[in-house]
């Protein structure tokens, strides 16, 4: 019934992926009673549509040898996913509510696993393993070492006749990353279209059908489709949730495969479920989100995030990292490939910004860092993103007022807050309590880092439809507003 | 492509919707290109699997007539919504990446406005409407004013003949409440099971497959089916995307249609973007989200929200309501009815609650207000939804100790922001540095309600699967915390 499905399987018979065999159990059984109540659609035909091949084994409850017979079929078909339909009934009769839900929610009971210990004639305790069991499967462990050594023996064969292949494929299998990658870091907002030779072997990925606003294409790889299943760019169409499941299942697979996946900040919405599963099963999935503000102008507030960054920033177990430049944007990308084990949202403007003097990738890598700074500050400017470049103006107008100013670049939260508590200091001296934030974005949360006497200027309201700087004056993101908070808390100093 | 497409369509074919007629401009062009390279389904053969009817006009440019003759027979079926597939060409020959963002992404440059000027002939300045132009359209004006002269008398007999369902009916046009309905009110948090006769008579709505456990079913009335189109328990299925967006559609048919759908917390991120457009929209969707924290135990963090209460407080124009107890469920209620161009997200627990002693549905209006307290109190605690409970423990042990404590429940911070400066002054004293804030989820976003000196007490990683009071004990959200918070909060300030 999950839409998702829809987008996957649509995929799925697009690429005609022969090795994937699905199976259904049309028990029609949910939880809130029998699927007729919600789902009357023709599923076969549905998959059939898709592109996949369809079997129906109409006794699923004791039709062994349809199910093996299903299932030798399935493995037949080489250029099309089999979906194979069982149907099957829960014995219960017709299915009603309290049946459904025990048969999804709950374990068996004692009493029932009682019953089940008599039919099957199992006397033992509970994790107890008999021996001739235990001998029986440990027939495996010899047939293992021998798989094992002839795969090792085919694999040395390999490496010495394509030595630069095998390299590759250990890259990926391993997880290690070859030397000089860093050297292969995009330096500018165009991204990975700049990923030369060197980039780690395991990167691939695309865009929601917007791969050329995302500027997330690798222009050395062509398009990865059935027939061309070595190329790197991959075309998911407008299927966000299927997107970043997708590239979960690829992070998942080897620790060498580095998935990436592109759309608009504000449509992480769509597929903010896969994003949690990255971040809770540890999938080091990169996640592009250009247009990461009002500044991607005319299109209006459907596509303008305000509360996207905080919603990320409060999430678990992923970097919301939101480059300021071409250098901040470089170090972005590192950390992103460094961490495997956590998903990174990029998160970069749609508007065409300036090289700033004092960024830095190592920078990048300590979460927040100081971009300018006169020494002893009395008040501290932070920016983020396209509102570095405000906060930095603005620091330069109060420098020549003679002002004792600080620009910090909070490019990513989460890493900052793990360094350690003089290097924080170092950025954010408590003894400053006159801190502006700005960002094109909710100050949800900005509290914490500018404190009770600070000010977060942001937006807590929709967007609108216009040109990008008008709506930037509009909602008061400015180097005036910056300056304005700036001497007001300046003056409450003094 | 989108998968929402498909739950909402599953729907629509299963509910029958013969009335509904989709054009599906089969114009082979995506943004990135032509859509074989991500979109090579059967797009009619799906549709007739979910239960559609499908015309396919094959000369969409120029087949006027045929595209008039698909739209008599669509409306010629009356039990099934109808797709009419219109295949066209955009006249730029096969289409290429920059001919269909052209046709995507941008207007008409002057060049081709002129082109289009001279085809139609049309001489005039932008914007003007020519006199034979609108004495043409001004007959309308007539034929409209007999419409509804003719639509007043119908509407006077009906009222003549059913006053009881005429009233009810101006309910659903007006958005007017019948008086009264806020006795209807469920005083517990199973909810509008309880909601009787008076209740408002636009709503409507269901769960994605887990009514029993949202406990959203409206007892007195049976399930909206194909041949029970008056009843009002919408079976959603497992598609939690398509739930919010028809919930969307049938808030904004009528001023008086109140839709409320339902699912875990968790699974908002399914449906976050049309909740977005809820909010967006002025839609006053009505989302009952049940199993709010780490309490629902067993399910682990999968089912575990973290950090949704926060991303939803982030987001501008919906209510996060996290009531306590019975009466501030109630409130609950009531608010989010009466926003009708606000949606509300009513966060509930898994876990069965005690009524709380300074509770009440006034108190919820205001968004936080004061449960317990001494006068001039040392400290505050302050706590949402389940961990309200755990607050006022400690505040009664902390008073037992000779503390001067209060404890505010904080239930709904949006609405709490908008109460006046003395209001919110009453509640929060700018002198009570010493706040303790609890609740079973992320902190982020609490630094502007316990300020710099307070502490927050929260979750800041994914949940486990474990009992709900145990999960409680080991991530700290707990009775002894709050109190050593506030001892150590209590000894600072002395």
């Amino acid at each position: 019934m999950e839409g998702i499905s829809n987008e996957a399987c649509s995929l799925a018979g697009h690429w005609g992926l022969g090795k994937l065999i699905a199976f259904y159990d049309d028990n029609h059984i949910s939880i809130d009673g029998d699927t007729e109540i919600a789902f009357t659609e023709n599923v076969d035909t549905r998959f059939e549509a898709l592109g996949w091949h369809v079997i129906w084994v109409k006794n699923g409850n004791t039709g062994y040898d349809e199910i093996r017979d299903a299932i030798k079929e399935a493995k037949a078909v080489k250029d099309k996913p089999t979906l194979i339909k069982v149907t099957t009934t829960i014995g219960f009769g017709s299915p009603n509510k309290a049946n459904s839900y025990s048969v999804h929610g709950s374990a068996l009971g004692a009493k029932e696993v009682e019953a089940t210990r008599q039919n099957l004639g199992w006397p033992y305790e509970p994790f107890h393993v008999p021996e001739d069991v235990k001998s029986h499967w440990s027939r495996h462990v010899a047939e293992g070492a021998a798989f094992e050594a002839e795969w090792n023996a085919k694999f040395a064969e390999y490496e010495n006749k394509y030595p630069e292949d095998t390299a590759e494929l250990k890259f990926i299998i391993t997880g290690e990353l070859p030397a000089g990658w860093e050297k292969a870091l995009p330096k500018s907002l165009s991204a990975k279209s700049q990923c030369s030779g060197n980039c780690p072997p395991g990167l691939l990925g695309g865009s929601a059908d917007i791969t050329s606003s995302n500027m997330t294409l690798l222009k050395m790889f062509g398009d990865f489709q059935k027939n061309t299943p070595r190329e790197r760019n991959v075309r998911f169409g407008a299927r966000e949730h299927g997107m970043a499941a997708i590239c979960n299942g690829i992070a998942l697979h080897s620790p060498g495969l580095i998935p990436y996946c592109a759309t608009f900040l504000v449509f992480t919405d769509y597929m903010r479920a896969a994003m949690r599963l990255s971040a809770l099963s540890e999938a080091g999935v990169i996640y592009v989100m250009t247009h990461d503000s009002i500044g991607v102008g005319g299109n209006g507030p459907t596509h303008q995030p305000i509360e996207h960054l905080a919603s990320f920033r409060a999430m678990p177990n992923i970097l919301t990292i939101r480059p300021a430049d071409g250098n901040e944007t470089a170090g972005a990308y590192k950390m992103a490939v460094i961490n495997r084990k956590r998903p990174s949202v990029i998160a970069l403007s749609k508007q065409k910004l300036p090289q700033l003097p004092g960024t830095s990738i190592e920078g990048v890598e300590k979460g927040g860092y100081i971009e300018i700074t006169i020494p002893v500050p009395d008040v501290i400017l932070i920016g983020t993103g396209s509102e570095l470049e405000i906060a930095a103006k603005a620091g330069d107008e109060l420098i020549k007022e003679g002002k004792a100013v600080r620009v910090v670049s909070f490019v990513c939260w989460e890493v900052f807050d793990e360094q350690c508590d003089e290097y924080k200091e170092s950025v954010l001296p408590a003894a400053v309590t006159a801190r502006v934030s700005i960002e094109a974005g909710s100050t949800f949360g900005w509290e914490k880092i500018v404190g009770d006497k600070g000010i977060a200027i942001g937006i807590h309201q929709f967007g609108a439809s216009a040109p990008a700087q008008k709506l930037y004056m509009e909602f008061g993101i400015t180097i005036e507003a910056v300056v304005a908070a700036a001497k007001e808390l300046y003056m409450l100093s003094f």
